[in-house]
């Protein structure tokens, strides 16, 4: 049976200072390496075994992806990263926090744009002060300047459908970490989760989620590994 | 010009014990994280940047090499890891200190081992608490019960023609964190060194080595980081 978790980062500098980041990369906080490491030992307490992990470009997925796998003994795993994977691109709320935000825009507005599954944020400025179009990992990469959680999904899938799937269909126990918004876009067409619901989901951080698969891959049971 | 930095690992918890090693995979000491944060640091301020890195299978290498990428900022980049990168496989010799070992062996004998070409160490018993045979990283790999530095070196040099000199024809720049002697086999057969005097060469930990390489990959220069 194929075996598949989904692990969203640990806290990161901004999610502490309620800061939209998107694409922007931030570290990780103390807690959120603390919260790595926990995930790793946990899996490894709970005899979870992968051969093959799948992050992002961020740092901070990357480096919780790190830190758990060192906790289970499996740094030697192969590792694939893609930008496919990263979180949301919040165009032009990135580095506002969330008082700020609600100051220039209106908390009603704030709350469609977070809340809302196909209504992406004002595009990013070019030139701003968080304008990624210069760094050269994106090179290649038409970056978003915005996204709704439906554009996101729109490239998350396609990467799932391209490296993911045949891995767990080819009999390899797979751990993504990745970010809150690109779990969604797995978590929705895993568990079938309408439109209107999966804005709603919240993903923990640092928090594994274990996905017993039927051979085609549907969803036979969702869980937090900290519930079993 | 193709760009070639090799970095021998930080200092691990058995090179403070002076136990051999190998195979065997421990991790590094807090002296040995510290190393590879600087080495990182110091590729970064001199404006050394990469797009593919290369390490082994083994913890303390791996390690390493994420600190050092972390420092740079470049946690994102591809990584390919392989047992053909590894530490010469130390045989019977694995967990002994330097001291039990001459005890066992005599001085004479165990400078053969550590300082001949192409004599091995007795071959690790089957059975052994330093035997890998069921470690599934290795699954599928002839695992050696021992190498002599010739040995070793015959299983590095076609890992470098396979991956590592096709990634640098194709104009990537490259990093490799790896091991005493799988670095002294690329040493050799990059700066041409004799086999009598490759053995006498020592690689420090943490400390980049730069190959500045011609289009054919000879090498044109090769210099420690900190002395530029």
């Amino acid at each position: 049976m194929p075996t598949l978790v989904l692990i969203r980062h640990g806290q990161s500098a901004w999610n502490l200072e309620n800061r939209f980041t998107g694409w922007w990369d931030v570290t990780l906080t103390e807690q959120g390496i603390a919260e790595a490491k926990a995930a790793g030992e946990l899996m490894a307490a709970k005899g979870l075994d992968f051969d093959i992990a799948f992050t992002s470009l961020q740092t901070r997925a990357i480096k919780t992806l790190n830190i758990a796998l060192e906790a289970m003994g499996r740094l030697w795993l192969p590792v694939e990263k893609d930008w496919r994977l990263n979180e949301r691109h919040y165009g032009g709320l990135t580095g506002l926090n969330k008082a700020e935000t609600a100051a220039k825009h209106g908390e009603a507005q704030v709350k469609i744009w977070r809340r809302s599954f196909d209504v992406p944020p004002p595009p990013l400025e070019a030139g701003s002060e968080w304008d990624l179009s210069g760094d050269r990992r994106y090179a290649g990469i038409a970056i978003p300047n915005t996204e709704s959680l439906k554009d996101t999904i729109a490239r998350v899938l396609p990467y799932w459908e391209q490296r993911i799937a045949p891995a767990l269909r080819s009999g390899q126990r797979v751990v993504i970490s990745a970010h809150g918004n690109s779990l969604r876009a797995l978590v929705k067409h895993l568990s079938h989760i309408p439109d209107d619901e999966i804005t709603e989901l919240e993903i923990p951080t640092g928090q594994p989620i274990v996905y017993e698969l039927a051979d085609d891959l549907s969803a036979k049971d969702r869980y937090y590994l900290s519930e079993r």
